[in-house]
């Protein structure tokens, strides 16, 4: 099994489709799925069969080609109409995540580009386009690992929601490449997984997953953070990001504003891990950020024998949470560490960046 | 179904046994099921069949006097002795309820105080006791409800977690009997009710019992609460007790330090409803209330369909966590409500209610 992971891959473009690990059917089985069409993409996307935002760019992207490889458009005009459906096709199937958005405009952008050019190297720029962008997630999550290590010191216990790591990204992680990183520098760690109900990504795949990697980690039901914490198990908590505003306010998996504010009541460190592009500066704060509520049938009865509750009662169901910027300690992104005011920091890593 | 709830006793003493609700079973079917040797009383405690601390209280009672109905001792030594059995082995099945203990203690001294009697009429003084603690866990959750309806206003918004209510104690609960009581005062109130995984008594008795009561409800998965707050969606917590330290440091349902914390950040009042006897002034501050810790498969498996996390995974399950006094505003009690500081007012009132 430790050798499946080492080489797992969450999305990838195969067999003239795109590969992904169905992720609602571990960790009972780690099972690969081909979506050779835009209406398999976006219902695999809605159901969360591939999920994590980093993830989600690629899988955007890829979208995009997949949805074009096989068009026959007389012009270009023709070609961008087309593209611009693909795009609010895809967009809408998840309203939170920054990344999706971004993967499907960087596509656009190239398309637009190379306009002068005929359909078909149009077509094969925007494959390459898109394995570009996949490539690129593996060299940003390298790069927050990279940064992230330097803030885990030896013997720290970790606390994490939902699942930020080889799962959510193409092959290494976010909040838990740090981890993955750290340890492979020779600190000894510990994690606590929060479960993340309602669709328990924590307990299905991020316990999966470390434990593939031979991270010692605990699962806890998310009401149980607290009692971690007033018990000084907790050293640091790291979560990931599905978006972050140009004033620092983060959404990410509901349950991340609860540990924040844990945190911040038991002076532990916060840390978000994210890649730079999850930063959405369109988007001036937390206020803006569309959060998306999901099937009330999550909660009462997907993953249950039975019903969790008597049918008739009102659920309320938001995926994402939005987590005030002065609750965040720092950012772990690849273009180094980001630390408050973050207004400021942001604008300067950008200009900083431009200039490379 | 309405007409149900209204004469709904969770515990009772009838044909010669003890009637209780399974628990286990809501809200999918409301089914009796009846106790008649300690063996399956100890179980359905175990299994909480029968749950919430001050329905403890009650059928530990009952347990003592089912435990001697039929005995033959040759004299009140050999009676004593049996108590003493009966008492540990009841009270060995939940180790953090100070209410179990509470009702064994009662039925012990009753005996004690009667020790010059026949046997007969010792088991039929220990009968009455039995039913004088559920009459006045009655009365008590009514007082409860009394002082603590004053607390709420018109339009409040309440979270609570676990079940603190009819279900709970014998037919009218702590936290929701104050809810029940304001809306029979006429104040329209709205409840949002955490689901407390592991075991989901909130979604599966909470919204059920309030559902039946008329009060609107909307369920939530525990990691949302802090959403609600941060929206300014809540205007009061409530929650139950389990065990009530000397300092007002409090022993509840696993999540209820969440909350706690949550409403501290937030500046939302946080309230603690139990009867007066949760409080253990043998204890003196949280530190010495023991945590009982359940089965990992509550968290693994048992309500889920498919298991929520690989074999193997190390599973942390404690059933309570511990809320510092400090960020409870106010403890509603049947001896009135009771406010910081809790050492120094727990100590005045139960001398107050000495000179009664």
């Amino acid at each position: 099994m430790k050798g499946k992971i080492m080489g797992l891959r969450s999305v990838e473009w195969k067999d003239n489709a795109i590969r992904i690990i169905d992720q609602t059917r571990l960790p009972t089985r780690l099972e690969y799925i081909y979506l050779k069409d835009l209406r398999s993409l976006r219902q695999a996307i809605k159901q969360l069969r591939v999920r994590g935002a980093p993830a989600l760019g690629a899988i955007a992207a890829l979208g995009v080609y997949l949805g074009i490889k096989d068009a026959r458009c007389k012009d270009f005009s023709a070609l961008a109409a087309r593209l611009d459906k693909i795009t609010s096709y895809l967009g809408s199937a998840r309203p939170t995540a920054r990344n999706l958005f971004w993967g499907l405009e960087v596509m656009a952008e190239a398309a637009l580009e190379n306009k002068d050019q005929p359909l078909s190297r149009i077509k094969k720029i925007l494959l390459r386009k898109a394995r570009g962008i996949i490539e690129e997630d593996r060299r940003s999550c390298r790069g927050i690992a990279s940064y992230g290590q330097k803030l885990i010191k030896d013997n720290d216990v970790i606390l994490t929601v939902c699942n930020a790591g080889i799962l959510a990204t193409i092959d290494y992680g976010t909040a838990l490449g740090v981890i993955y990183r750290a340890k492979e520098e020779g600190k000894k760690i510990k994690v606590y997984a929060c479960e993340t109900r309602p669709l328990l990504q924590g307990a299905r795949l991020t316990t999966w997953e470390l434990k593939q990697k031979g991270v010692e980690v605990t699962l806890i039901c998310d009401n149980m953070a607290a009692t971690l914490m007033r018990q000084k198990k907790i050293s640091k908590v790291i979560t990931g990001a599905d978006r972050i505003a140009a004033n620092g306010d983060t959404a990410n998996k509901i349950g991340t504003l609860n540990l924040a504010v844990l945190s911040r009541f038991y002076a532990i460190p916060f840390y978000v891990a994210a890649p730079f592009s999850t930063i959405d500066t369109d988007t001036k704060s937390g206020k803006d950020i569309p959060i998306e509520e999901r099937d009330p049938g999550e909660v009462s009865d997907m993953f249950f024998r039975r019903r969790t509750c008597a049918k008739g009662i009102k659920i309320f169901n938001p995926a994402f949470d939005l987590t005030d910027h002065r609750l965040i300690t720092a950012m772990i992104t690849d273009k180094g560490i980001i630390k408050p005011p973050y207004s400021l920091n942001i604008k300067k890593k950008i200009a900083k960046n431009a200039h490379k």
